[in-house]
Parts: structure tokens; C-alpha cells; sequence
């Protein structure tokens, strides 16, 4: 049998009961996650350009546009849901392949929710066996696809779209073949939109595809039958060298859900070693916002590369300035996302740290470990080596600090009390008879009665 | 300048008055032979799948979908356009770089034309400009890109349709640098869906995500300003090697819209050359249907590789059986639509003369040219060379052979006097005050008035 029938033999026929528990909680902890970025970016100006754009283009709007008020046809909503979770470059990665996983598969699933009944179980089965189909497909052309130019997380993601929702919509083996063909030959995104808000549109546009792909499979449209394989398909078009086997190799057995990993900070993840070093030594020595004088970094020399920005005044480029993390970590002892604002990177506390920091490019520095140097106000010099980030795989979040960040993001949208009962819905999404309810609660509050045009849940099956 | 923004400026700049006659005549009939098209394969099941399931998505129906009674959103009607335009391989071809340039271009103009008011002028316009920018990016990675196994027609239609719709919506340049870039970051379709309908996809999903990319662009949603040549960009991520030169090269003085052919048989490309000489034969030697004992061709060796099939019973085998071909030729004097039924293949007559053709591959012959030797009943030998096939570049169909070309789509949808109508307003489009005078012209009468569900053209603004 092809790759793709394999692959669309163990999506159709895989049930729940299959998938051991260790999976099941790491499939919550990548939803959990998930729903804190789209919460966290829903408000993002290229959220607000997209529906103020496409809304006018809605079909009946059968579905709830996560953190938003607005509802649109579960298309248009997998689309926007794809960009708010993805804007702040904040959602998971799994590091075998660089992809970003779980928007496109999730951005699908809850808009396919929010317009159809599903129960917590099988939405948890549709999430775990797309995710598991698209990084799958992304092993077997790392890394010559990536390095080629290509967004994998958009090239991946129509196919965990397209098998996750239709797993849900029930396609026959054939029907799936058909819906990965048709996956395949939507795969886009080029690393070249990298830095602008058609970068968050990958994942938006691949859910949105790969929910078209499995509608258009389950009525017969008819696709290449070797969508993967075959001498023309995605592999073998998209990447210089590939290795099919990745696709079959322990399937059913081995689950990339244990090799997801979830950022800390929302700013470049080659800076994430030295804020963690940076929000230690504050913890450890309780340090006074006035307590540093100045800071010397070793780091891996791509730092040097990508984030040696020092002279900035905007929130946005303090994202990929390692001395504003080492600042923020070592003033406020955090980096969330009110310590990359405007404001923030212009707190006078902030400023006199970051210009009083250096940092040197140090090949024998790897890029999950920085050393650091702090010299205090007191004389005193403290120094700290991080060997392994936190949120690597050899150091994951726990589901407290998953907590932790998902309230970092969500205030920005949510009320404290609403956040909390969000947060508790995420975690027990499987339980649910109707997933739709973690949809509705992450609407804020004051648009969901009253607001002109809303669609009430109620009528959402009319 | 970039060439990504050179090309913007120009298709944001240039006028009709620059465009040459001769051009704007080229124009016209590639407008000829795509309405033909989309008439002609509008009622095929591929269309029939796509509405069934898409329709239910649909925003408001402003847009009429050509030859069908439905409207849809102008977005899904592009779509739709675009598959029934080119799923029967009847469109148009530019030879060099193999692409079908007019359906991801008209497909979208005519949906957008459909749902907002054009005139014939600014139609033409934008057409030669989406058709120029498309086809130079075509040119500049073909033929790598192509080799490679991307289907050509789908990665840079979807550069002509946001050029096209871009012009219509008035981007600026930089504007149309976002829409190209989100274009490119669109651009996908592989060929291992040859022989499904995905193939047909293609340029419908181009048409309509150009679309969409220009009115994200237009609305102020960011894209990479070097879509194109940018070193993460469309040319150097989907091509070997690639010559940018060859977009900027003469712009505004060379057009591809003089070297666009037209097909003059509904089948593969290869057969072309023996079905023209036995159309001749039949035509000078007035062959009645059982004068034909034997037929003898020698043909390039492609077309050995490629259609090779004698023993069929099926109108779509018909497409790639160069004995079929060169039967109907002599039985009937003609190769039409009507002509690939499964009723043709089984005519008593084209299935003995078909039974009684052998071919050989011979290296001296092109793929432009055939040699035809055939032996009749009476024991006369006739024999044929062509030199060119008709439809070449060489030797281009005529606007009166386009016209039987549309006549002989045409009657699947539309009766005579319909047909005849809407041919004329296609020839006249650039003197239309509304162009969607042409796309109501192309529904058929008895579905216009009265059927369930439709929204009429009056209502199309409201």
C-alpha cells in the first residue's frame, strides 16, 4: 500500500481507545496552549483586516470566530482562528521539524465545532490523529523542505486539516485518499512572508484548505490517488530529499504530540535561554528594579545573527532583542506579552539595563543554553549557565505554567473569572458533549448578548 | 527595483491606450475561446461536486457562476469558473511554459464582473495585464518548475488573477506588491493530479485565492515585499533555476497574449497533427463512412508513449487513442466534443476504421507533424503530411474556427440562437458599458427566470 492509503487507512479506521493516555494528555496540553494564543491574538490588526475583509464573503455564519465576536461560516472562521493563534509567533512547535502543529489541525476542528455538534471525544480523536498525520508529513521532507523556503507549517498543516476534519465528517478510506491528494496540492507557504501578517495566514489559509479538501473528498471530487508519493505529489515536488518512511514508521505506535514543546516568552525562541537565566537570578536574589548595572551574555552565535538589536524604541522589535530579554527578566522577572510592548521597551528601568548589556557570539554556547553575567549596583557579580531552556523537550512547561502563559494571553481578550472557567474547559475538552461550549466561552462577555448581527449558539444548527 | 515591484507598477500603471490593437484582439479571442470553455463544461460533474458542496458555504449570491443558474459569492464562483473551464483540457496553451493562461484570469473577472460593475474597457484591461504578469512569472521559471511536477497553470495563475482583480480594485503599487506576495505564498497544484478532477481545481482555486489576495492587499494586509524573487520567494523555493530577467524584459512592448494557441480538437494535444491530416483527407476525397480500408500514421514517438490505446469503449480513452483520432478524422470530418462521447467510440464505423489503423514512432517526425497514408475500399492509396498542426502558432486557428469551436461547446449548454448571441457580445466585450451583460448572456434561458433560489442581475448591487 502508498504512504497515503497507509495514512488514510489509520485515520479512518483509529479509535480513541487506541491512543494511550500519555498522548491524550499532551493532546490537552497542545489545546490548552492553542486556545491562549487565539485568544491572545484575536484582537491582532491582521485579524481585524481579515474579517473586515473576507466577512462580507461569509456563507451563513454557522460558527464562532474564536475570541471574537463575529461569527462566520465555518470556512472563513478556520481561516481567521489559523491567523489570531499564530499572529504573535507565540503556538507550539514541534522541534523535529519546525513546524508549528496544532493551529492549522485545531483552527479547523473548533470552527468545524462551533457549526456541528461534536462530542469532546471525538474532537480529541480528529485533533490527535491530524496532528499526528501532518508531522508525520513534515518529518519525511524535513529538513530539505524547510530549508528550501517553505513555511512548513503551512505545507503540513492542510494535510492535518484536511484528515482531522475528515475524520469528523466520517470519509471512507477512498474519500481520505482523495482528501490528502487534494490536501497536497494546496500545500503552500513560502518563508519568504516571514515578518509580515501573511505569515499568520499559512496556518489560517491550510486550515481553511484542508477543511475544503475533506468536504470536497467526502462528495466524490476525485483526486491524484498519490497525493505523498507519488513522482509528482508533495514530496516529491517540495523537497530536494525526502523519506517516505517517516510517514509509516511505527504508526499507531510512536505519537509527536510527546515531541511538542511550547514557548515560555512570545519573542524569538533563540532569546528564550537567556530571559530564563535572566528570570532566575531575579527570583533567586529578589533583585530591585534599579539593582543592575550591567549584564554580559555568551550566547550561541545565531543570537548574534537574529536578535543583536540594542538601540530600540518599539515593542515589536524587542521580540528578536536579546538584551531587552535579558532585561525584562532581570527588572520585572517575567517576559510576557505586556513586557513586549511599546511601553515596555521604553520603561526608563528597562532602557538602562538593556543599554548596559553586551553579548558575544560563543560557538561553544549551543542555541538551548546561554551563560550570563550580572553586575550589581552592590558590587556583587552573579553569573548563571542555562543548559537546557525552558520549554525544551529536555525541560517542558508544566501544565501550571501552561496555565500561567495562557492568562498572560488571554487578559488581553477575557475578563480573570472568564479566563479561568475557559482555561478548565480546555482541560477537560474530552469530557464535553459539545465542544462548542469551550467556543462560546472564549467569546468575551460583553459582545455575546446583543451585539448587532450576532448569530445566538442557539440557532447555529437552524 | 525589485521585480516583484516593477511588475506591480506596471500592471498598476499601464493604460488600454498602451496596449497595441493587434493585442487587444489576441485578447479578445482568448475571451472567445474561455467563455466557450466554461459554457462547454459547465454542466460537467466536477462542477456539479463543487457547487453541491461549496454552495452551502457561500456568502451572498451576487455573482452569476458562468452557464449555471447559480450565483454564489464572486469568490466561490471563481472557483467554480475555473473548473469548468478548464475540465475538459479545452482551454487555451501558451507553448513556452505549457500553461493555461486565460481560466485562473477570466475565471476571476467575470466573477468579479458578475458581482460589480465593469465596463468592457477596464475588463480588457486588466485581462491583458493579469495574462501579461502571470505568464511572465510562467516564463521566468519554466521550465525547471514545471519539470519539476508543479502544474503551471495553477502556481502562476494565481499571480494573474491578483494582478487582474487588484487592477480592477485600484491597489496602489504597494498595494499590488502585497498582493502579489500573497499570491505567491498561494501558489501551488501539482501535477500527480493529472487524470482527476483536482487537476480542474487548479485553476479554480487560483482564481480565486488571487482574488482573495487582492482584497486583503487592498485592505491593507501585509505580505513580503519580494514575493517573487525575493531568496525564500516563489522563484528560487519553487524552481531549480529560474531567469527573473524574463519578467521585466520588454514589458509593455512583447505581450504572451501573441503567442497564446487555442486547441482545436477536445483531446490530447499529441493527436493533433494526424486528426488535422485526416480531416483534410476527408474533406478533399469527400470519404464516405466506409470508404476507409486501412490507415497507416507515423507519428512522434510521444504519441506512442501517450496514446497509444486502440482497443477502447469509452469517450474519455477516445481523448488519448490516436487511432480514434485519426477514424473520426476520415469517418466523419471532424473531431468535436461530440466526437468523444462513449456513442462515438462505438460507432460501427470509426470503431473499423479505428480497428484498422496501425502507427509507428518515427524520431523525424514532430510533435507538430504526422504522415498519413490511408488505403481505401477502391484500392486508391492517399497519403498526408502535415507540417504544422493546425493550431500552432504557425498556423493559428482563425476567429471563424474559434466560433465553430465555441459552437460545438456551446450547444451543451445553450440553444442556437443563445450561442450566437453570446459569441457576438464576446467578440464585443471591450465596448460593453456592463460586462455582465456577457456573464447573464451565458445562463441558460430556462433557468434564468423564475428557478428556486436565484437572485436576479438587478439585485446584484443591492
Amino acid at each position: 500500500m502508498s504512504e497515503t492509503r497507509i495514512l488514510a487507512s489509520y485515520v479512518t479506521d483509529t479509535r480513541l481507545e487506541d491512543i494511550p493516555q500519555d498522548v491524550r494528555h499532551e493532546a490537552r496540553r497542545a489545546i490548552v496552549n492553542f486556545m491562549g494564543c487565539a485568544v491572545g491574538g484575536s484582537a491582532h490588526p491582521a485579524v481585524d483586516i481579515a474579517i473586515r475583509t473576507l466577512g462580507p464573503f461569509s456563507g451563513p455564519p454557522t460558527a464562532t470566530v474564536l475570541g471574537r465576536s463575529e461569527r462566520l461560516d465555518p470556512l472563513h472562521a478556520s481561516l481567521m482562528n489559523g491567523i489570531s493563534s499564530h499572529v504573535y509567533d507565540y503556538d507550539d512547535t514541534t522541534p523535529k521539524n519546525y513546524s508549528h502543529p496544532t493551529s492549522p489541525v485545531a483552527s479547523a476542528l473548533f470552527s468545524y465545532a462551533s457549526a456541528n455538534r461534536v462530542s469532546g471525544r471525538d474532537f480529541m480523536l480528529a485533533f490527535i490523529l491530524g496532528f499526528e498525520a501532518e508531522s508525520r508529513v513534515a518529518n519525511a521532507v524535513y529538513p530539505a523542505h524547510y530549508d528550501a523556503g517553505w513555511h512548513i507549517t503551512g505545507t503540513s498543516g492542510v494535510f492535518g486539516a484536511a484528515t482531522a476534519v475528515g475524520r469528523l465528517l466520517g470519509l471512507s478510506v477512498q474519500q481520505m485518499v482523495w482528501a490528502i491528494g487534494l490536501a497536497a496540492t494546496q500545500a503552500a507557504g513560502l518563508r519568504e512572508m516571514f515578518g509580515s501578517m501573511a505569515k499568520s495566514f499559512h496556518p489560517g489559509r491550510s486550515a481553511q484548505n484542508g477543511y475544503v479538501a475533506a468536504l470536497l473528498a467526502k462528495e466524490g471530487f476525485t483526486a491524484g490517488e498519490h497525493g505523498i508519493e507519488g513522482p509528482r505529489g508533495f514530496a516529491a515536488v517540495q523537497a530536494a530529499a525526502y523519506d517516505l518512511s517517516k510517514i509509516t514508521a511505527r504508526l499507531g505506535v510512536d505519537f509527536d504530540l510527546r515531541a511538542n514543546t511550547y514557548k515560555p516568552f512570545p519573542c524569538g525562541i533563540v532569546n528564550h535561554p537567556t530571559i530564563d537565566g535572566c528570570i532566575q537570578l531575579h527570583d533567586e536574589h529578589r533583585l530591585a528594579p534599579d539593582a543592575v548595572r550591567a549584564v554580559r551574555l555568551r550566547v550561541a552565535p545565531l543570537v548574534m545573527d537574529l536578535c543583536n538589536q540594542q538601540n530600540i524604541t518599539k515593542g515589536l522589535q524587542g521580540k528578536f532583542s536579546v538584551y531587552h530579554g535579558a532585561a525584562v527578566g532581570l527588572v520585572r522577572g517575567r517576559a510576557g506579552m505586556k513586557d513586549y510592548t511599546d511601553e515596555a521597551v521604553n520603561d526608563p528601568h528597562v532602557k538602562r539595563v538593556r543599554e548596559h548589556a553586551t553579548a558575544v557570539g560563543d560557538p561553544s554556547v549551543t542555541e538551548d543554553q546561554a551563560r550570563i553575567e550580572v553586575e550589581l549596583a552592590d558590587g556583587r557579580v552573579l553569573t548563571k549557565f542555562v543548559e537546557q531552556s525552558l520549554g525544551n523537550l529536555g525541560r517542558p512547561l508544566s501544565d501550571r505554567q501552561l496555565d500561567d502563559k495562557f492568562r498572560d494571553q488571554g487578559v488581553l481578550a477575557l475578563p480573570d473569572e472568564d479566563l479561568e472557567s475557559l482555561i478548565k474547559l480546555c482541560w477537560r475538552i474530552d469530557d464535553l458533549d459539545d465542544v462548542n461550549e469551550v467556543v462560546a466561552a472564549s467569546v468575551p462577555r460583553a459582545t455575546k448578548a446583543g451585539a448587532p448581527g450576532l448569530v445566538t449558539p442557539a440557532s447555529r444548527r437552524a
